[in-house]
């Protein structure tokens, strides 16, 4: 019996967790979850879960549910996501969680043994080096939920580690692929969000479209894998099917394929090195799909991307400044406040406003991100 | 320094070895080789190889060899076979040999301890049984060089193993690939020798437009994944870059990709678990080949793929038959003596001829071999 922290339990990755763990009751446990402000559904995954511990994104939140479910330990903010991470019971922590509050728990996880499935492309992105240095300290695996990630995790078996030469991660292009940079100026938020092939939270299908989701897995895969920038390429792929590929030193690429189902990476990285049947397969016929496409990535029409790769090689605090300055962004483009191409600007403007290259410090890094978020916020409150 | 016994070194597969062989003096050595007609190229490799024993076709043959090559020593036929492969120096046996000739001399390879690097389908198609038993008992490795298998081979890695599914080969379709039925009747020989992916040897290039060879492929691999039948399928995929697929428990298909060069096969068996580079390897961007197309494959338009599954559930000799008939089939038609449809009508008629359901020995299924192709060859006569 696998026992399972969820953080993040009411967002699409947590949801199809929920699934994943309650289809082999035999075999998964949830013992502890969190979730941020969806107290409805939240409420509804204690009853149906019975968590030992619960974390909450507020003290109302807190009370309310503790006269409702007097058996439930709760705890809020990131005190109670470190409790749920760290709690003795947990064998693996599934880090759900959107943007940088999934660094903390994560962190505190891995100094407590735990295995971490990783869904929070932030911790990498913020925090790589030091993750992965107490993952190896601690002996705990990190085992990526991304379908690219798994994908790669998928090809890259032990006898294939010393024999990689690169890794080749698939985009689909996101809401607007077919657009030129003169039609985005345009765009709304509502057709911002009809991704093509996934059904996924708001905040990623935007990250999609911009193309920053793949920068963010670019810096998590080289993190992940511990991979040079100049091995790491991104390829076009409209439908999705390939999840990701490795290429070896003899020239053989190994791929993943399957349907757009988070559920797989999602149970992979709790069975692995094992499988088992997903339950209600979606149906998957490679002879119905007919045609799988392959073009190269446009580093003009997607500047987010290129600059993924230019920050990821500065390194020091830059990662943790492209990240924060598209939290920011992305959300006030959801909120309505700022246009499409806007995001891309704020991006750029906080990474050419950062100007400390050296070798920064876990504590600064976490300063950094709230420096950004707040000089973000600042630029979009004087531009409004 | 591997030292290798290459059987059928002047075939396709035998020269693409050479080059493999050659590119890394430092880790691989040819010490014997054998060649059956071509007296030629077999003395050039002769000069170029140095090897230490040789297995010729005739006795004129080594006659005119010997005297040419002093410090070589030479066999003839099935004995010189059997000599190349079981020589003390002998670490791997690369059996590039088409049809049952190759099944002596693995077997006895296998029985003196050698590994063998497969290229010879007939081997597990008539023995597979034998062969994986005896490569347990004597703990020696099938490695598959054949590019489906080897694709198999290349995403089968020892953990997923009990996660297996189905195995997905992957067909070209060969040369007739865009005719009916009806337009098979007016095909020539020289339309036939054009495949559209791979240069191959001519037997081969029949095989596959028939496709009488995937049908091999699929008996050798169910010897040699130890799956069953209705776990085996073939998708047509026109591009021949897809090599091949597993379908694991989960859902998740591994693929391995690249492009149409033996020689990555063939260079994996010999470095298994590890990888080198590939000298002069082809270019391959996936974005350049733009696009990937699978279909059903049709059983009805391919008759001879559908009795591959039917002979290899039936077992015992069926394989042996339906192997047997068309090598004189296929043989017949590149020497002009049957039209292309014979081919098929004749491999046909053999397997409902042959009426044995019974367990068999070894030693009957060579002599099965044997009537095959005897009865076959008669009907050939009768009919021409």
């Amino acid at each position: 019996m696998k026992k399972i922290a969820l953080l993040g339990a009411t967002g699409s990755i947590g949801i199809n967790s929920v699934d994943v763990a309650t289809a082999y009751p035999d075999k998964f446990k949830i013992v502890s979850l969190t979730f941020h402000s969806n107290s409805e559904k939240g409420a509804a995954l204690i009853e149906q879960l019975k968590p030992q511990y619960v974390g909450v994104g507020s003290e109302e939140m807190r009370t309310m549910l503790a006269a409702r479910f007097p058996d439930v330990k709760f705890g809020v903010g990131e005190e109670g996501l470190i409790k749920a991470a760290t709690l003795e019971d947990v064998d693996v922590v599934l880090t759900a969680v959107t943007g940088s509050v999934g660094l903390k728990p994560t962190m505190a996880a891995i100094e407590r043994g735990k295995d971490i499935a990783l869904a929070n492309k932030e911790t990498l992105v913020m925090a790589g080096k030091w993750v992965m240095e107490a993952a190896q300290k601690y002996n705990v695996s990190i085992l990526p939920v991304d379908s690219e990630h798994s994908a790669i995790f998928q090809c890259l078996n032990t006898q294939e580690k010393g024999n990689l030469k690169e890794l080749v991660i698939t985009a689909s292009g996101g809401s607007f692929r077919d657009l030129n940079r003169d039609e985005l100026e345009f765009v709304t938020l509502e057709e911002a969000l009809k991704h093509p092939n996934w059904s996924m939270g708001k905040k990623i299908t935007i990250d999609s479209s911009t193309m920053m989701n793949k920068g963010l897995e670019v810096i998590e895969a080289h993190w992940l894998f511990g991979i040079d920038y100049d091995r790491i390429k991104v390829v076009l792929h409209k439908e999705s099917i390939v999840h990701s590929m490795i290429v070896l030193k003899d020239g053989a690429y190994l791929a993943q394929l399957g349907p757009s189902d988070m559920r797989e990476p999602i149970q992979y990285a709790l069975t692995y090195p094992n499988r088992l049947p997903i339950k209600d397969e979606k149906s998957f016929d490679l002879t119905k799909i007919g045609q799988l496409n392959f073009e190269p990535m446009d580093f003009e029409r997607f500047p987010m991307l290129e600059l993924a790769f230019t920050v990821g090689k500065k390194g020091g605090g830059y990662p943790t400044v492209y990240n924060a300055a598209n939290e920011i962004a992305a959300n006030a483009f959801l909120e309505g406040k700022i246009s499409y191409l806007q995001i891309e600007e704020l991006v750029l403007k906080a990474v050419q406003n950062y100007t400390e290259a050296n070798e920064v410090t876990l504590e600064e890094v976490i300063e950094i991100d709230k420096q950004t978020r707040t000089i973000v916020e600042r630029w979009i409150k004087e531009e409004g």
